[in-house]
């Protein structure tokens, strides 16, 4: 983000914010789809041969998946209604892998009939549900291990998925059962992946390298018994900054991620899938909203703005940090708590930070709004939903 | 909440649960209109000659507001949304006061249109805003002074909002200026009262009364200055208990807020509000969801169920405990780490808790869902939002 001509832009090709806001009706987030496809360009160039699948949870507008299907994406999907979603955007089911721990009967009949690729099982009993519905739609429905490797990786709590006591994946230690499942439903399951995710934000790969070679061995043992078995899925979760801007300095750790991965399990005889989210659309979205009021105390200057963790929960829920700048450079700034106009103490973007000199019916942006920004959005205190503008 | 003849039954009328599973479709949200109605009654009772404005943000759903409107209540708005909804709910205009830090201009000149009975200002500038709007109306907007008086309450940090570096309320010292505002605007503002509100979940009072003391000094000061200051605000946040049922301890906090509350105002010369939202919905309301997988890993058994943080966010945002039970009584139970479908590791409802022996496709109650539940959920990974049922 950088002020050209004192106007705030965005993304590799610095395109204006300002000029979205002659409009300006309410909160809005805006996805600038070319830096979406500069980031999916770095990511698939790194990991060489591998298909990327979108996480869709990150970031369900529409015209994001149009441009992500356009530029050779799949979709991870987690609900029937992400399922819908993708189709609507262009993707055919064939494009669509379904993960998530709480598929109901319902979902899975839906996606069974529909043929998507690939189903990411979590549990024991969801294959054992998956495998005695496609027996009773006469179907065979393609099945891919969450393995959980139980190694801990450098992040929040919150956003580790791949530790032993949380919901995610499997242990290894349940395959013989797994295996026994796949016997019993032999005309309706076949196993044709393993998949693998640590979680959230990842910035450091050590655990992460840990966790792949031990199921590398795993996969080589478990393709001399399932011969379907031709895909390692090893996630997504490769970490963005939210604190500042430095692009080269991700670039260098896709580097490294993509090196770790691809020298693990370049020579394995399988296809490489992988399940970015964050990393292909957190930086190319920002959330605009207007200063209403300048509140001054005894003890601090207040910027409430029209928007808060009604639209954008993460700094509430994670204690996230997102940057906020405004949208018209500011030659002088001030000291300030930037809030949001919900009724609870926990509605503050970000406190004691620096800010151009503000007046009330001026326009921010909050950086990095293009994951888990709308997608988490609700209508509390009965506020409208944000827009969404695509540049 | 308890079993009768092995179901579980909510509400001081003891209805069952289990009838409403009959068309299950997707989460629910099941309020007792009754159990409301004794909640009224019994604040009401106790709190002589205060009218209560509902806080709808609690839960905003039209029938609850009927129901409401019906007992004789006012109502607590902090949007335009919720005074449309308010409205549409059978609310009259001069039912309602307006709340909230962040008034756009919008939301101010259509409240003036609708001559709604009173705006609860938390700002200078926003008063400044009233009376410029106002006056271009060529209306005179009734207003109240929400006056911060810089006491701590026993409350999670996270909604106390009585404190000095909170975004709400105003420091007794800006009151010449709001003065000065409102003799500006002496064609366009009336100053009818001041209002008060320390936080939510509030359990002691000792803090409370030390605030309601300070205000009413102001208060009678106040009076000699503004002819038309007749109303003290007194705000709400009575807390409820979410540990346990006993709903004689709350009655008896409830006797000792309202003598405390009428000890210091009861001889003022004024009109009292209050504006209650979780101590009259919240126990009243519980959230039906259906199990979906029991997970057992070396270390645990999972119940993982179809409704999670995107239906009730208060245990991932807050670290709420909201006790779950089985809609018809086991005999014998487990532990268990209760969760939802989301693809984050926050979205844990309980965990090592003692819940009923259950299986796949059974029901449980997570309770007292009746405030910031439904108004809080979002679609985040695009599961539908849950049905609402009231009985």
């Amino acid at each position: 983000m950088e002020y050209i001509n004192n106007e705030l832009c965005l993304g590799p090709l610095k395109k204006s914010l300002s000029v979205l806001t002659t409009d300006y009706m309410r909160p809005t987030y805006v996805y600038d789809l070319d830096f979406i496809a500069q980031r999916y360009k770095a990511m698939s160039g790194a990991l060489k041969n591998t298909r990327l699948f979108y996480a869709v949870k990150a970031n369900p507008n529409a015209q994001v998946l149009q441009k992500l299907k356009s530029l050779g994406a799949g979709a991870d999907v987690v609900s029937l209604g992400e399922i819908k979603r993708a189709l609507e955007s262009g993707f055919q089911p064939q494009d669509i892998v379904y993960s998530g721990v709480g598929k109901t009967k319902h979902e899975i009949t839906e996606a069974l009939k529909l043929g998507i690729l690939q189903i990411n099982v979590e549990s024991l009993p969801e294959l054992e549900r998956i495998g005695a519905i496609a027996k009773s739609l006469n179907k065979k429905a393609a099945v891919a291990f969450r393995l959980n490797p139980d190694v801990s990786i450098q992040t929040h709590p919150y956003i580790a998925t791949g530790l032993k006591d949380n919901k995610f994946g499997m242990e290894l230690s349940s395959l013989p059962k797994l295996m026994a499942c796949l016997d019993k439903f032999s005309d309706s399951l076949e196993l044709v992946g393993v998949s693998l995710h640590l979680g959230s934000q990842m910035l450091e790969f050590s655990g992460y390298e840990e966790a792949l070679k031990k199921l590398k061995a795993v996969f080589i043992d478990l393709q001399k018994k399932a011969p379907g078995l031709r895909k390692f899925d090893f996630g997504g979760g490769l970490g963005i900054f939210y604190d500042r801007t430095d692009l080269e300095l991700e670039e260098s750790l896709l580097q490294d991620y993509a090196k770790i991965t691809l020298n693990v399990l370049g020579d394995l005889d399988c296809d490489l899938q992988s399940e970015p989210g964050r990393w292909l659309v957190g930086h190319c979205g920002v959330l605009i909203a207007q200063v209403q009021y300048i509140k001054t105390t005894s003890e601090k200057t207040f910027v409430v703005l029209d928007s808060g963790m009604n639209h954008l929960i993460r700094p509430s829920l994670y204690e996230a940090q997102h940057r906020i700048m405004t949208l018209k450079k500011q030659n002088e700034s001030h000291t300030v708590d930037i809030v949001g106009p919900i009724c609870e103490s926990s509605d503050v973007f970000l406190k004691s930070v620096s800010l151009g000199q503000v007046r009330e019916d001026d326009f921010v942006a909050i950086l990095d709004g293009g994951a888990y920004g709308y997608s988490m959005a609700s209508v509390y205190n009965l506020h409208e939903l944000p827009n969404e503008i695509c540049i």
